[in-house]
């Protein structure tokens, strides 16, 4: 079943690894069937090095294996807390790429320097707040997604593709799997620069708000101009 | 028509690729054929990895399109401000290379740390002051080559080949295609170093003029002895 | 004798290279035999170009060699003190790799900023008390192994598979040669992690200790439930 | 003639562009015959792509080109002064490696913070004063070399073999090209780490002396014992 969506999800996860955001088998990659909103994940701890379309897992959005000979991503509740709220989302990545990750370490937004931000990421990209003991150590996976939504409130998700968990890493999505991995990689240089922005020059300030609507807008919405019709 | 300079264009383009100065479809490269002042650019938004020389866009001075498939780059009247106000330069390149965007979203010119940088660029590398709402909201390309053209002054636009757009990213240029795109590799090198020698020490100066002179101008002029006759 | 085993720390020592954890004949790695308690390791100074099984040394844990054509590693004497201390130790990886070198050179801990951290290391990644002039001038390399098991204390070897040796750089361990390359692999990536999240936030804090349990425990022990059963 | 020797000078030189050392025609390696006390080095100015023993120039110590269809890179008088000076020298490097240079342009040695630095450098290695405007603006690249002489004193340049030119860049030397070349890399790898032990701890001290000097003589003199005998 779905094996257009299982062949696109594996290599999208595949994808990871040559855009060189993650180690062994750091990382996973979702994809949602918009008709039959079922979800197709890596599975757990399985080595990209042989990995095969037949080998993602199926789920409904209650969590339950539809399909699948392996165990899902550890991480499969709080993709599935994702695709519940926000039913524009069509596909997520989650990363422990180095810039990103030292962002969420650090507890920070990346502030928006420039428009190489602005072009994908429509204002800062927010660090969700730290979680509680309780919901550590209740449904961890789950609540790591719900506090993400808490976080981004009434801002479009598709306008904010990623989004820090404190301590941990980054969660990015998009209308599918390919451009959330494509946000993946966006969001790891954008965090590189926005570090060498700051010790280059310790007073450095946001970019305009107008340069940054120019970018983003010029790329977005039914205005757009950058690239083909 | 102009086979020749879109086959040099095209090469120069997948060249940034090659050199790590570019993700995915950022980036860009354009030649001017001195004879027809005719004008070839990269498609907007096409990826690198099947472009071919007959995808490129050749425009006049005036932005017309002459030939071509595509819709030519969107930073096309940035290139063709530079065109129209330097007649030496011959190729124009722009990334978004980390480093020194870094310094462009950071406000700073690159200072003259030493003779890597001496070697190419004759002093300073500007950073182009901060575009107004107006400028943005108005025709934001075409004021993009403007802001840079007012910046560079009465400097030699040859003997100072890159500038930064704040909060954006560099445009780099040389007298033909492949000179922009060495010229571009250079800034990028020039500006990590630049950051590196601060870090090392906050105190870091410019390096003194006359050894600056030195190398400058013994790759450069009439009185030039690096290389072969 | 123990020719899969000389295979396995060959193949390990080769696992260097492709991580990018070493340069020239830099690095080392060896494994025990469980039954017969004898130990084989990589040559000292040999290029891992043309490096095959064979060229294996095979010793006793008094340190004499038993098989091998070849003088063992100047860090022999270190490995064994660990191997005779621990029983749980398989094998025993020792690199100059750059962030961790560097944190060792600092005579830092590397603190728990994050969960990339907390998937493999209980705590902080210890950096062993400096040597004295005496313990230098002796015997260097074995009392290198005894001050990382003084420093060690009470902590369980493997929940903190890996220690800095100041002004020298990692010692890093796990069940057998495989995984001890692959804990080098990660403390690598964490160090660097950890120097960006200071860069980013000099008031960063280590994360929640509720949070590196939580992800610790999910990997590791009677709970576990990451990966496939 | 010398064509053994300028095979080897030809492969040392494509050595720095396969370690990473060199962009496009940047840097350059030579050597000297021990007998005739000819030196063979790199054309200035060419590519290294196609590059072969037959482009090598072939020089006596007075600079006379005995030798070559090409002119000899502009910094050989820089060579022939270290040639003169020490005859135990064999092999002369120079980069504009980027951590490197960037000490170079911070006009700092680096220091000695561990055993991967005392592994092949006795010591600081230092950054050679700033040229004055006559000695730039005469014989320069001769001056170069002669402020090195200066600098070094009486320290052995087999010890200590590399410096750093102020706002220029590192000279590297060896018994030989091979020799040079490798101290290059280590070089390189030397100063990254000391940049980032600063980062790690503003406080770092260099090693213990008693440390450095174990490192150093477990590899170099009659009593090393590291390598094979």
């Amino acid at each position: 079943m779905l094996e257009a969506l299982k062949e696109k999800v594996c290599h999208a996860n595949l994808q990871l690894v040559s855009h060189g955001l993650v180690l062994f088998t750091w990382g996973n990659v979702s994809a949602i069937d918009s008709e039959t909103r079922l979800v197709v994940i890596k599975p757990s701890g399985i080595s990209y090095d042989h990995m095969k379309p037949e080998d993602m897992v199926v789920l409904d959005l209650d969590g339950n294996v539809v399909e699948g000979k392996w165990r899902p991503s550890s991480d499969t509740p709080t993709h599935l807390e994702l695709y519940k709220a926000y039913p524009q989302i069509g596909g997520i990545v989650h990363t422990h790429s180095t810039y990103a990750t030292a962002f969420a370490q650090a507890g920070r937004d990346i502030p928006a320097y420039g428009t190489t931000h602005a072009d994908y990421f429509y204002g800062d990209i927010p660090c969700a707040r730290r979680l509680t003991k309780e919901e550590v150590e209740g449904a961890y996976e789950k609540n790591t997604g719900l506090v993400m939504i808490e976080t981004l409130g009434d801002r479009n998700p598709m306008e904010v593709p990623a989004m820090l968990t404190t301590s941990h890493g980054p969660f990015v999505w998009g209308k599918d799997a390919d451009e959330a991995v494509y946000h993946a990689v966006v969001l790891e240089e954008v965090a590189r620069m926005s570090l060498l922005t700051e010790q280059i020059n310790p007073q450095a300030t946001p970019a305009d708000k107008y340069l940054l609507d120019k970018h983003y807008l010029r790329k977005h919405g039914k205005n757009a101009y950058y690239g083909q019709k």
